[in-house]
């Protein structure tokens, strides 16, 4: 498998996609990974790191999007930056996955724009994973659609729930409809007319209903599908409502305790570790002919490594094919 | 003042609503409260609880809406509930207020279709107060209007700018436009026009810009508007969260302590209380011509104690007539 790395994605990059790309080699024999960005820049780097395996290769890129940049002027302004020339790596079929830690925004718009969609698929969504009581759930559309109409939302359960079912090993995924109240009715006919599909159509069984922010983290389904903007808006609040509430209980926890400061404090690191990104293998954004997995901004070495083994079992177990075969066997609305 | 409290509203109805009136009556001399619900039984609760004094009476109501039930089959199939009953008060203007910690759709629903709104106030929207890095922020709308436009939202502006001043008490509120990034152009015509009016018109020097879901949790802006099914799925997800992340936290924090397990246990139930709606004084329902504050359903005494005398604040401040007077000054859209 070959996996087009944009070098210059993140906050910190490129040094964690250079060391997380070595990492991931040294643990997947059959894995090569494409750094994309500046050739001097990143040959560099890779001397530096000591690595002279031959499955590490270098594909030059002039230009850089930053993080903050807005996607529609990079995109126009910036043909040759290491985003673009990863799509076009693999819209030329010479790498099967695309792995990215930089401006979600323009990955997301330099892919689309590629047109290089599933056989079916109206749009494509991402699909991001987070912890719940009861373990984890697919979260679906965070912000790839952002004018989505029920048929989108119904192929983000299609999606969702075949990438829960092969990722997270959940054996049958309970699929339920992000909503402001869990009775049927709710909401706005964006989300009435989802919410008929789900209960109609083949997803009848795997459909739990709507399930309301609250029910997210209880665990109550494993897939909860809703259009990008209101996705976006809860991945976010929750990252910042984490933030805020881990800051404020370590000061107040370890403000009241005198001699097992220590190791509260070790324990809230732990326990920080492991809710941030850095643990997961980032969001794929489903629905694209290939593989393409976002990672969050502030990406380290471990969290790029666990993102490009993401890919390798994204493309071991065939999400693709299913989800095409789903769409081509199933048809809805 | 005279506030009509919903004595059946709330998962634990009527005893957290009875106590809560007591101890608002006994903190302020100038309150009357009219507890409304089955006579009898309020009747035996208050001779049960010792009170005798001539401030607190009863409204008679044969029906109580569930919590889970549906606000449209509520409102058709119990026309004497004790929410009705509460809003028919207000609108003979037998009561300044309304305080309700029952269904807060049926609550939402008879008040909007008594139709009394201050004047040019298109939708009142309900504005929650969050807990801040920087201290406090106010959320509008969290459910009230889910087809939201944009002179809607430019209204929830004026009138949580209004609340977040004169009850928060920041002297001059900044006022942020959720959205799904911070540059100007993000999100869909909803947000875009929104923005618009925001930035050009009279309160465009309060207006910051488009706040991400994290921006609210830093402190970003004081007033943060969207649409109600957004701030919704923003309140229910903050819930979620900080329940799902204290749980885990005091788990995982005071399982590696050992001899100060019982100061951490201690620190973490103050820190829980602090955050929940019990400290606060409820949510209004802003742009009524009148008082309207709802509670969450969990209210203890404390919390009904606290809307009770947020509402005498509300009505100090004059905040519906500073409302009623930027409307007719500087109407917009």
């Amino acid at each position: 498998m070959r996996i087009a790395l944009d070098a210059m994605g993140g906050d910190f990059a490129p040094e964690p996609n250079i060391t997380g790309a070595i990492a991931a080699l040294q643990a997947d024999p059959a894995l090569n990974v494409v750094l994309v960005g500046p050739q001097d820049q990143i040959d560099s780097q890779i001397e530096a790191s000591g690595y002279c395996g031959d499955r590490l290769s270098v594909a030059h890129a002039t230009q850089v999007v930053g993080m903050e940049e807005k996607p529609t002027d990079a995109m126009r302004q910036k043909p040759d930056s290491s985003i673009s020339i990863c799509w076009k790596m693999m819209a030329a079929r010479e790498v099967d996955a695309v792995v990215s830690a930089g401006n979600t925004g323009a990955v997301v718009a330099s892919g689309l724009k590629t047109r290089l969609f599933l056989k079916d698929v109206k749009r494509p969504g991402i699909a991001v994973t987070l912890p719940t009581i009861a373990g984890h759930a697919v979260l679906m559309d965070v912000g790839a659609n952002p004018s989505a109409r029920p048929s989108h939302l119904y192929q983000y359960a299609i999606m969702g729930e075949i990438y829960a079912r092969e990722v997270l090993g959940v054996e049958v995924p309970k699929i339920g409809l992000i909503n402001i109240g869990s009775e049927d009715g709710k909401g706005n006919d964006l989300y009435r007319d989802t919410y008929r599909l789900l209960s109609e159509g083949p997803l009848k069984d795997n459909f739990v209903g709507n399930v309301e922010g609250r029910g997210l983290y209880q665990g109550e389904a494993d897939v909860l599908i809703c259009e990008g903007f209101v996705g976006n808006v809860v991945l976010k609040v929750s990252e910042g409502m984490a933030d805020f509430l881990m800051q404020e209980a370590s000061k107040q926890i370890l403000g009241s305790l005198d001699t097992e400061r220590d190791q509260a404090k070790r324990a809230f690191m732990d326990m920080g570790k492991r809710y941030r990104y850095h643990e997961t293998g980032g969001a794929p954004l489903l629905g694209i002919d290939g593989i393409c997995i976002i990672c969050h901004g502030s990406s380290d070495a471990q969290s790029i490594s666990n993102a490009l083994k993401g890919s390798a079992t994204f493309k071991d177990r065939g999400i693709n094919s299913q989800i095409a075969e789903h769409l081509a066997q199933k048809p809805v609305a």
